[in-house]
């Protein structure tokens, strides 16, 4: 079928609007009816050249939300008409990842996934004859897109699918850091690095954990007003102190946070959030994307002395088993999603969310189809 | 009082056996005659200079056993006579951390004895009226000391001490990284860097916690045999291997281990360590103390693809609630240690400890005063 597509032709280039070529579903796939995605800084990570899997021409987006509308063969959890978020972290429940009961990173798919292309070793997406990849499994920036049956969360469809598009990646991503990944406690201080989306998600799952006291921190003061929307307590602007970040919060806090987490992929902060976390006990979580060939480094006296350095892909989230749960929680009130989405637009304009993100304007653009 | 002692006048020089004055303990402090002592990496590691808090001149030692001399004003929970085993890690009961349930990283004492001086910021040591520092709260390398009562586990005096002085640093280290720090359980698979008495009690800890693979890595192929009498199930000679050594292991392995430990104080081999942990879970404790500014690194993607890294001190044991029942341990036959002890010797022979442990020849030399 042709459809409609942001199509991806090159590193550091716009985004171009055009028809393409998408086959229908094979064996265990589904084509999904793409009705809104949000466009997060992974896409521009790889957009912008610097992500080492980067592969090219390429279809982005992985933050969607739509419907069924046709299943492949064997295709047996879902059908025609259900509401659905993609997952880039899927869901077999069968490999040795998904039996652990300790990582939600399955497994099943990964490598044809990283290779920008369905399970089958094929892509579904063309033009002219031309190969373009999938992304990371969803290739939400299009019309339509195909996506296997167990990278699909079906939800309630009530939700509106341009609120809970963003439960495909950030709000997830923040929220199940906090309460999978670190498992915070009613009480706990938490130190967050970096304001976007993922950041204030963290807030709002410390929130949520009942921490007693959620420390913030940008180098953009604009970032405080909605920080506290979402439950910050307190924010630090690095730039407007002499001392390295970490001093700053340690002094603050008398030993260290319990719980820290770095937003942003900078690797000095994910130093600087590790040595601010508590003697005896504190952890800190990656959570951001490093650049290709960045590493983390820390004295080991920081780790002996009882700190200690996790990270957290999709929070820690099991797609298909508890993001209908995220769902709900939106849907009763208990997660906040409406007050991230600060613009709307079109397919077309896809660019210009990419240039608000930049530019530091907006925390989500949701691109509705 | 006039006692003998071991004295380290300075860095990179023998100890020199002579008499010194100790003073009697003061409020809240307990002397102890000394029946046995450990020699230890941590002392070698001090007196070689490379120890960036090393002090001089000083008392070393810190792996003793003793019996209660005299009680200072105040102690209320020894009493003469009592079998006590001095810990570097006290134990007060009181502070936020002790309190806290998550840590044994008491810091009651914790500046004066980096300082190497008792709580009340003097030493009870000297010589011809110079001051003499005190050693990590024990300086065991002595006929007497003088300890905090916070720093003392008082222990079943059936117990011989020329052996459970063992417990006051390496083999509760590496039994207590196994059992506290990792929550090894059983079935789980476990690589051990470095085959010392650390290594080698991580081994033991690892079994004793029903560990189903045990992997032992050193370059001196002369280990194998004791790692396995302790239950190692194989044997790694990263020297044998063109390959890095986290790679080994990932391919023995398949996905890595579940838990790795670092046992040198070796900054590349701590990373060695992360990286052959199991994507998704692994955990990697390090153990070593690394030198003087060394730092560690990896690429955050080891983390945020699920790998957690740890550290370890005094094995996470509270000393004066959990090491009386590693006494009992032992007594049980449930904790080897008569296996560590190559060799035994009088106070006059320290030097020839040293030497041995340099030489690879000794797991624990052990001083009997």
């Amino acid at each position: 079928m042709k459809i409609k597509a942001a199509v991806a032709w090159k590193a550091g280039a716009p985004l171009s609007i055009e028809e393409v070529d998408l086959e229908g579903p094979k064996k265990g796939e589904v084509l999904i009816r793409v009705v809104a995605t949000g466009v997060c800084h992974t896409d521009a990570f790889t957009l912008s050249g610097a992500d080492p899997e980067g592969l090219f021409p390429v279809i982005l987006g992985h933050e969607g939300g739509g419907i069924v509308e046709e299943v492949g063969e064997g295709v047996t959890t879902l059908k025609k008409g259900d509401h659905v978020i993609p997952l880039y972290t899927p869901e077999c429940k069968e490999c040795k990842f998904c039996l652990s009961g300790k990582t939600n990173l399955c497994v099943r798919i990964r490598a044809t996934q990283g290779k920008g292309l369905m399970p089958d070793g094929t892509s579904r997406f063309s033009k002219d004859g031309k190969m373009i990849h999938h992304y990371m499994g969803c290739s939400t920036f299009a019309e339509y897109t195909v996506v296997p049956e167990i990278a699909l969360a079906k939800v309630n469809p009530a939700a509106p699918l341009d609120k809970v598009c963003l439960l495909g990646c950030g709000v997830t991503t923040g929220i199940g850091a906090v309460l999978n990944t670190a498992k915070v406690e009613k009480g706990a201080t938490v130190a967050v690095f970096g304001l976007g989306g993922i950041g204030l998600s963290v807030i709002q799952g410390a929130k949520m954990a009942g921490a007693s006291r959620i420390i913030a921190i940008d180098i953009n003061d604009a970032k405080w007003e909605m920080a506290q929307k979402f439950g910050a307590t307190d924010f630090v602007n690095p730039k407007k102190h002499d001392k390295p970040i970490q001093q700053v919060i340690v002094e603050m806090t008398e030993w260290g946070v319990d719980y820290s987490f770095e937003c942003v992929g900078n690797t000095q902060l994910m130093r600087a959030a590790l040595e601010c976390a508590h003697r005896g006990w504190g952890q800190s979580i990656v959570i951001g994307v490093a650049g290709a060939g960045q590493e983390i480094s820390t004295r080991p006296f920081q780790l002996v002395t009882g700190r200690v350095w996790k990270g957290s892909a999709f929070g820690g989230v099991k797609g298909r088993t508890e993001l209908p749960g995220y769902v709900e929680q939106y849907m009763s009130g208990e997660i906040n999603i409406d007050d991230m989405v600060t613009f709307t637009m079109p397919l077309e304009d896809i660019n210009k969310a990419f240039d608000y993100m930049h530019e530091g304007k907006s925390i989500r653009s949701v691109i509705k189809m």
